[in-house]
């Protein structure tokens, strides 16, 4: 069974790099009717849809899923028009394929430039969201990328379903089924499969909870782009304006809390902590939001004690730790140290400590005087996003059609050769 | 022993860390006077670098290094005026760090962009050859990364020798010494713990012969900027320029052998077979090439059988291997095949086929009419290279500057939240 696996993936991989090379060379026009073509089939097929995913969530609630877990899993009218309307999105955006960037004359008398080119083929591994097999397969088939997609097996009627969708939408526009290819595998060893495929896989990006991402990160032999925690913080410096501290450290924690870019962490200057600290407490508390302070915190509102476990921890629920701090170097040293480098935000009117913080906290987000609820590939004007990076390497912060491609030397000569 | 090893690796990874910190906030002026210091360090001990070299060059002889190993060890007056050089030409360049791109405004009102920043911790793994120690540091200094170098044991008194120079050099210009350091312990196991110091080294760079790539990109859990193998390939197109065909042909191979961009397979289109290949082999036999063809070119000029193993080989030597083929497509496929993704050129008149070259060739670097030779970073105008990628993530093609940095979002705001 296990070398069954291993010679399927292997034969998915060869089929995507091949798929690749057609792909990386199609013209914009192909890729969007394709990506039109898919979205009507996916509105064409919407009862099949649905009678796909009610097998996967009557297995789900027979295996006891939980109803968060159920929610997610569930294709619905509304849920599936969503999916068709983000894939005429992505159609929509500009294609970042072959451009060719600062093409300038060299001394030598060859121009040299640098042209945008898909990464090649790229696996995605998910878990029980089949909306994201749509949303993922559309990002990538718009950067020239062909992919494999090893979703979650609670979900793969779903998926195969979508996938259907998916091949019989490139098949309309003229491009190769292997484009994109759903691993139908459901055994776990296909994901083992996956991230060794070396010579055929050119990144993996996983997606979902943090256990999810650790396992895909420490198994793969292949180059991951991933996020792991988003451990954000404010800080309400001593320049701050105090209504834009109240308003963006509510937002930043309120607006939702179960996302990666929502505030876990508020740092406070001293000399502004009495003054604002206890008009937080009262937003807060009326919100349902339980506040755990250091000592300093603890004397000025009501509120539980903060541990050093506090300064290291994700919540995604309704609960805010809160320091005081001395002044910038504190707060700077303090994110530097604890934070998972996702979003930070500074609070203040002074421009000098507005330098000092964009340029000294080491995270994929810096912000000055907003939400950290606006880290996201949407609201950064990338159009859409795979996910969001919280590594340094090739992609930081939410990678849109951009982080799905690299760029390679082009040169020019008219016969020149090297002196 | 290895707990030691542990230990003291350990220590170096948490000082470069720090040290990073610091490294990135500073001004260009500060690091281009480190520079400058350092250089001046060099020359005024340049007694003493020959001294310790000479160690090296012993022991060396003693252990039966070869001449071309022993000549890459070698520190002479020139070799290391060249070295401090270099390092005042880098302090020359412009200093990427900080640079915003693009600050957008988006429909709610922040302004987005990206900035320009160090990697942060840079390991460079390398061979004996001791002008890679300030040469690397260097580039790294000026990115604004931090650095631990682990040279080859057999040049360990220089290195620790130059090491010295440049910590006078960055203490002169009050930096930390610990901005680049140098690993002192010269047991193999230094090299597997530096490739496990995850939590303090943001990337991995390995300069040397392959057998040092293989084994560093295998074993590291810290992502690796590497180039493996250069089969580089020249296309002579149907509608190629006779002359330019013959003299870009020529350099790509001849102008010298040992070198990761040099041509080590030649296409030749069937239709112009038979025109040009007998006047490459008489240049290319005049210079001592040996010409290895397949069947077709066997019965178009005299040379030696090429076999499969031929379109897989860098020779890195006077050899050349040379394959008819039918049109455009079989050499596309063929380099898309046998390449090692490095550098290929196409020697044609026509822009149809040109465009496509340029678009389906999936290699780092990608010319017309030009020798591949020009692959470089100073021939691309990057001012210096720390070495050539050929991998897609992050880095393709030439390294530079630019290559040791990442960009972190930045955003600013005046009070806003998300909705």
């Amino acid at each position: 069974m296990k070398q069954d696996i291993n010679v399927y993936m292997q034969e998915l991989g060869i089929k995507a790099r091949k798929a690749s090379s057609t792909l990386a060379a199609v013209e914009s026009k192909t890729k969007n009717d394709a990506l039109h073509a898919i979205a009507d089939k996916l509105i064409a097929n919407t009862e099949t849809l649905k009678t796909e995913n009610a097998k996967d969530l009557e297995a789900g609630k027979a295996k006891g899923l939980d109803n968060a877990m159920l929610d997610r899993l569930a294709l619905t009218d509304a849920s599936i028009k969503q999916m068709a309307e983000g894939l005429r999105q992505i159609a929509a955006l500009a294609d970042p394929v072959g451009e060719i960037n600062d093409l300038n004359y060299m001394p030598s008398g060859i121009q040299v430039g640098q042209m945008r080119v898909p990464l090649g083929v790229i696996g995605i591994i998910y878990e029980s969201r089949p909306n994201v097999t749509a949303d993922a397969a559309a990002l990538c088939l718009k950067s020239g990328n062909a992919t494999i997609l090893r979703g979650g097996s609670e979900a793969i009627h779903s998926n195969k379903a979508v996938a259907q969708c998916i091949q019989d939408g490139l098949k309309e526009a003229g491009l190769p089924s292997e484009c994109v290819q759903v691993v139908e595998v459901t055994d776990r060893e296909a994901v083992g499969e996956l991230l060794r495929l070396k010579d055929y896989v050119d990144v993996i990006i996983p997606r979902g909870g943090k256990g999810l991402i650790e396992r895909v990160s420490n198994d793969s032999l292949i180059p991951v782009i991933k996020h792991l925690d988003g451990i954000c913080h404010v800080y309400i410096d001593d320049d701050a304006d105090k209504e834009k501290s109240l308003k963006v450290t509510f937002n930043s924690k309120s607006q939702r809390y179960g996302t990666c870019n929502t505030l876990e962490t508020l740092l406070v200057a001293k000399s502004r902590a009495s003054e604002i600290l206890p008009e937080l407490h009262s937003l807060f508390v009326e919100e349902g939001v339980e506040l755990r302070g250091c000592e300093q915190t603890q004397q000025i509102i009501d509120c539980s004690p903060a541990s050093e476990e506090d300064w290291q921890t994700e919540y995604l629920a309704p609960i805010l730790a809160i320091k005081v701090v001395a002044d910038l170097d504190e707060a700077i040293q303090h994110i530097n140290t604890y934070s998972s480098q996702h979003t930070e935000s500074i609070i203040t009117q002074d421009i000098t400590k507005t330098r000092r913080f964009m340029r000294e906290v080491d995270s994929a987000s810096v912000m000055v005087n907003a939400s950290t609820r606006f880290a996201d590939g949407f609201e950064y004007g990338l159009g859409a996003e795979i996910g969001i990076s919280t590594d340094k390497l090739h992609a930081r912060g939410p990678v849109g059609l951009i982080g799905l491609t690299s760029l390679k030397y082009v040169v020019f000569g008219d016969g020149h050769i090297r002196q």
